[in-house]
């Protein structure tokens, strides 16, 4: 391909609204146009980079005994009423009619029109386990779009779906595709990509893994314990603490006139934060009920944790109405209005004597002791996980919370979907079962601008050889001389004769120019053919990674590059 | 793969709601299943076949300087508000609004996309002229899907764009394309596509083509004149006849009491229907106003030539309103209501006398000269060709009307997108011009459907091996055999290793079913082991189209069927 054919433009600057470095350079680079919210047309260059991904996913899919298949991208909402996702799901899920006045949703993911295809014809338990997928386009009306392409709304995922017959056989298939994720982010250059266990949310199932790459811009947090190597999405990592006891006191009525946070609390009393049990108000989506969380002063809830405890949807109590009993600034567990839900987070397990509201205007209790001034409780782990908490696996104090986007996940899902949807097999002693399933999924252009934001400079993308746009730019920095243009043209030639895959850059423009949207293109392999080099008989080579800068001779320029291509190559092969 | 292993039912009946070969034989075959009206999941064999297509096409988009790039298939309102497509368009354009009430559209052509993605980037008339292309899915809200994948709703679709700064340029580039298509009909092993002038319709420009393969189950319609060659589809054949002009007569009104109809009259009054002006009534969209069309009493009028004619919307007048003016069943040219649009066929010049409606209950004329009696009129061709029609381009009246299926098409848009979108470059001479835009459209499932429909037998498909599931298939008829089923997968894993792609029928069925779904995948290839052979040291090849039955000794079987295969794979090696 010739730079002065193809079709995108390079800018100097990013626009604004540009927050990430790969978002930035994806634009800057000509990689991607924005559509709409959420909403992107590719360039070839971005294009050629996605198709690779997407091949070495296929490749390490078919290795697993995976079958490609593919479903709609518009699909019957009966198909997601016999789910029952239709009617659980959120405006993420895009609802319209067609001409006929019938319900169609788009497919964002795929796990209905899985079981739809299976269903009739995997009768018998000698199917069994097979594992479908398929590569193609998703829609998610997601709410906050961002990031360029990390976080969009229509995407291209590679979503599989396997079946089986018992967990363990489930259990042994998803380590199967565990492995080939692993192999599939080193073959497409991710370094730092970590699984962490998570939570399985709206998907169903138990046991579910994320894969997450670290960088300090991703939207996830993940607890890691850098001593025994635990590792777990914040939504799943149990938060435990160390209490030291302290003294038994008698509960004590004090008048705390307007002091109601915590920190006018901690100075009001000169007592730490974590000596207070801390009230957090929330409401129940389904009839705006009341659910009050005591957790240590020093910590926060997190929601999904109080979510998957209650299992419904709750919402934070931004107002407290009258009629609920609570004494908004003042909430203890002491004497609480009977129509709130308390729930005890374990960080308070432990502590003989506590601070928290009276329940009545402009007072507080000390030496609040839970078992003898509420009773016997059934504490849970509702606590956001924090830097220095103690790990879960090992017990040492040590948690880091790191950043990590999300480029890739595993659930072992179970009989959710073949239960709702009435998929059956008949078992060995001919009884009916529902199959167990799991599903994998990866989302191509996330992982595309994770590697991006993995690997680049303050120029351009450094793109790692086995899913570049292509493996070698050619630079004629003199096309008006005609001896430089016929040594580019001939190297061109050779190179793609090879196989090589090659950007030419042709146009007259000057070399800084030239040179900097190298930088952009982020091709591995740089060749520069100027009058100098001419002279000198060479081309010039270096890395866009920096680790190589040498001179290959003219007459085995081409066949010394391919080489270079071939064990850069190698380093990807695993 | 492993037949045993192959998630997919073969059946032996076809639903009855299958009413053509190719779809009853990919149901039947375990190719695809229905999910919704004009929907379908495609099984593994299907996506194998549909990924070799659109490697095809990918290849020859490139050999004519394609670029790749990737459109969304939800596009924002405004974009088509732009090119006021989605105002023109109907309800096949699938219009929604997002969470946001934002206003979104499926995609099912590209032009919009294509344009918003160059037009900032091709600023220069240096920069042309070049092309773009996609593969990805459409979905166009079809109101009689049917025929299987001949006729959906959603489908996978190459669309590609080119932009020029000339007629010329684009008119050379379009025949380029012209050819890329005939070779991609040939490689994808498609024998009777032809090349049909066509109505450009919702797409707007002039010039088209469409590609049709010619099928008595196609929906399409084709005039073919067998003498020279010309062909067009019906929407732009033009329809001469040869007349004889006949006696003039005076114009005597007659009595015809009861007598509305054609055949009729043909009776009441023992003349020809050639020799009647007959009358046809539609009505505008816009505002139900009529267009009285008179044509020849043989001949039909061709709809879309007179939507072209009078550049708007009409439908067929089911119902005449009293306040029209017209007398149903009596409507002639002479004295009828002002309120009408009249439109004279071109198959009525040249007769003297006519019989014609008298625009009064229960009579006709006859004698009627429409130069004498109506006065000048402007004869316009509206009439549907017929066997036997005069060709247009040699007048011989041997004009054959056949059946295709549309497997592609090409259009010369001109200006109509970058105008409407505000595209422009600086041509040589420093003025801001609008580019030149050709698109190019190959359905794949499409395609592959019509394939199957021309290349089948009562069993299954005869796939071509270039876009065939798998090249060989192997049926081991007695896996409970050690001996037959050691030398079945030695075969299997020999070719495997080889790089010839192998299906292999592991099965323990009798050797009739497992010949009846080797029928149904329709691979080229077969190679039978069985006791028999084993016995003799050979094993049976035979090709699915039945042109070779041979045997090959077993110590060289893999490499003689693999020379096979390049030798098949060869006549489609254009």
């Amino acid at each position: 391909m010739k730079v002065s054919a193809l079709l995108g433009e390079r800018f100097k600057e990013a626009p604004s609204s540009c927050a990430i470095d790969s978002h930035k350079l994806m634009v800057r680079g000509g990689y991607m146009k924005y559509v709409g919210n959420g909403i992107y047309s590719l360039f070839t260059p971005a294009k050629r980079i996605a198709k690779k991904i997407e091949n070495i996913i296929r490749e390490e899919m078919d290795n697993i005994d995976g079958q490609e298949v593919l479903f709609p991208v518009v699909m019957p909402a009966s198909l997601w009423e016999e789910s029952g996702r239709y009617y659980s799901i959120g405006s993420e899920l895009c609802r319209f009619k067609d001409r006929s006045g019938n319900g169609m949703v788009l497919g964002m993911t795929h796990e209905e029109a899985a079981v739809h295809l299976a269903r009739n014809t995997a009768g018998s338990y000698t199917q069994y386990p097979f594992m479908i997928y398929q590569i193609q386009t998703k829609f998610r009306d997601e709410p906050r779009a961002r990031g360029g392409l990390i976080r969009v709304r229509e995407f291209t995922m590679k979503d599989a779906y396997s079946f089986h017959t018992s967990t363990e056989d489930l259990e042994r298939y998803y380590d199967r595709c565990f492995k080939a994720y692993e192999r599939i982010y080193k073959r497409a250059g991710a370094k730092n990509v970590v699984a962490v266990k998570s939570d399985s949310g709206m998907m169903g199932g138990s046991i579910s893994h994320e894969f997450m790459l670290l960088t300090d811009i991703g939207e996830d947090s993940i607890a890691i314990c850098p001593e025994c190597g635990y590792r777990a999405n914040m939504e799943v990592a149990e938060c435990s603490v160390e209490n030291e006891p302290g003294e038994v006191l008698p509960l004590e009525k004090v008048s705390t006139p307007g002091v109601k946070t915590i920190e006018e609390l901690e100075k009001f009393l000169s007592l730490d934060a974590a000596k207070f049990a801390k009230a957090v108000v929330y409401r129940r989506n389904k009839d705006d009920s009341y659910v009050v969380v005591f957790i240590r002063g020093d910590l926060e809830v997190n929601e999904t944790k109080l979510r998957n405890l209650l299992k419904e949807e709750i919402y934070p109590a931004a107002v407290i109405t009258e009629d609920s009993g609570i004494v908004a600034g003042f909430i203890g567990p002491v004497g609480l209005s009977k129509k709130c839900t308390a729930v005890f987070d374990s960080s308070l397990k432990g502590i003989n004597s506590l601070v928290c509201g009276a329940n009545e205007e402009g007072f507080h209790y000390t030496g609040m002791n839970i078992e003898r001034d509420v009773g016997a409780v059934e504490y849970a782990d509702v606590a956001k996980i924090f830097d220095g908490a103690v790990c879960p696996a090992c017990s040492k104090p040590v948690i880091t919370v790191k950043r990590g986007i999300e480029v890739g996940n595993i659930f072992q899902l179970g009989t959710k979907y073949t239960e709702a949807m009435n998929m059956t097999y008949l078992d060995r002693d001919g009884e009916a079962k529902h199959p167990i399933m799991g599903c994998y999924g990866i989302g191509v252009g996330r992982l595309m601008a994770s590697v991006c934001e993995e690997s680049h400079d303050d120029y351009g993308p450094i793109w790692p050889i086995s899913i570049a746009p292509w493996q070698v730019e050619i630079c004629n920095l003199r096309c008006t001389d005609e001896k430089v243009s016929a040594v580019s043209d001939a190297l061109y030639e050779e190179l793609c004769e090879n196989g090589v895959e090659v950007l030419y850059d042709d146009r007259d423009v000057r070399p800084g120019s030239m040179f900097a949207d190298a930088d952009l293109f982020g091709i591995p392999v740089r060749a520069v053919v100027s009058p100098k080099t001419c002279e000198r008989g060479v081309v010039e080579i270096s890395l866009r990674d920096k680790s190589l800068k040498t001179e290959f001779a003219l007459d085995s320029a081409a066949s010394e590059i391919k080489k270079l291509v071939k064990e850069l190559l190698a380093n990807y092969d695993i």
